[in-house]
């Protein structure tokens, strides 16, 4: 059966994440019921590079599935993307090897964290950044980014009840802009991958650093240590964006 | 009794326009709701600088309303910013002079109006631009645009039923950008005033222009008509924002 390979984008805001679940409306959900119209009431499954939590979005998410017809790219995407809800938007749709797999051949991922420090909080904004009105210091931020880079155990960056066994990890870009206004933080994350929660914790503690409350060379300690106690706090899930997937 | 100006921003996607009237959640029941609380449960009255319909964003609406104690600037702004809902925040409160009206004595107004162009739509733009995915020529937008400077009667960019006897007014303004990405239009006009649905009727046709299906020097002779049904559309309320409004 012919596979298609999907990128697609998706505001977060009114999803219980990426992955299908008892409870709550889901993007995997929306898509399979969508694609089993278009197949005559026959179910598809979707397969995505990775799940992304309740209110996380996506500007490149990538899924793949596979559909019994040869039919134009461009129908597929339109039909897609005009059937889902206006919260799912479907960017491109590609013909793959049908061994491809969205989510075991992922090489890179690029994340990035919106962080809202406009005094007072946007309103426009409320969905779709992390606030953060206290005193920052970006230079502390921009020298313990490249503390980040490389390969590490990042047990210290993952949420407690993670079933992954190797934590290692490697972060190739770690980033910090910020917008024109100055009112708006951007970070850039890009790795060959990230385990669960990594980014909003990674963000949690250059935050932490920024404010002063923990010293710009802390990370390499953290590390070290293994021990998620000695980060920062997990940032909210509506600064997160899972922006590009990339394969070989 | 001492007079305050406030300016606020609020997304308008959940509400039913700024004023208050009997169906559906406004801005100004909101805030009018907010001040009570903060004043002993004792009404305060507040005035827009003008409407703004359902669905129509504001990042710079004022509004004026008397407080009967003399409190910190600061103060006041924190408690209406942090006590109305979310989608409302106040930028700035400031003391001014007892006959001051946010209404009567504005000078100018600036409104802009995006347009997401992209191919599909935004799924983060939804409720935050209007969507055009129809070819457009830029450039015949760009020579039609300055047709509109100056002082003229606009009655053919007013919709029907408005009550406003004088319909001449005068735009000192009119641009279009387009953002990097190319996938988004920004208009701006900045004028004396505008008429009930003005800034849309004008983009409205300016797009039908850009499309082709209208001449590129049309305005003129929809201008010397006063014939609402020669101008274009109205577009849709989510692209519209009121940016500014200057007093003297």
């Amino acid at each position: 059966m012919p596979r298609y390979k999907a990128v697609i984008a998706y505001d977060g805001t009114n999803f219980n994440g990426f992955q299908a679940q008892p409870n709550g409306r889901t993007v995997q959900e929306e898509l399979e019921k969508t694609l089993k119209k278009m197949n005559n009431g026959r179910t598809i499954q979707i397969f995505g590079s990775g799940r992304t939590d309740a209110g996380v979005h996506a500007e490149g998410q990538v899924i793949h599935f596979d559909y019994p017809e040869d039919r134009p790219l461009e129908r597929i995407r339109y039909a897609l993307d005009t059937q889902t809800p206006e919260d799912i938007s479907v960017k491109q749709v590609e013909k793959v090897a049908e061994d491809f797999h969205s989510r075991y051949h992922v090489t890179e991922k690029t994340y990035q964290f919106r962080v809202d420090i406009g005094k007072p909080r946007s309103p426009f904004r409320r969905f779709y950044a992390s606030y953060y009105p206290y005193p920052l210091d970006l230079d502390k931020i921009r020298r313990a980014l490249p503390d980040l880079l490389g390969t590490h155990d990042f047990t210290s960056f993952c949420a407690s009840g993670s079933s992954v066994e190797d934590k290692v990890r490697t972060i190739h870009e770690a980033k910090l802009e910020v917008n024109a206004q100055g009112d708006e933080l951007l970070f850039t994350f890009r790795g060959d991958g990230f385990l669960y929660k990594m980014i909003r914790i990674l963000v949690g503690t250059l935050l932490k650093i920024g404010n002063g409350r923990m010293d710009e060379t802390s990370i390499p300690a953290i590390l070290a240590a293994k021990d998620r106690n000695l980060a920062g706090p997990t940032a909210h899930p509506e600064g997160l964006y899972l922006v590009e997937v990339t394969y070989e």
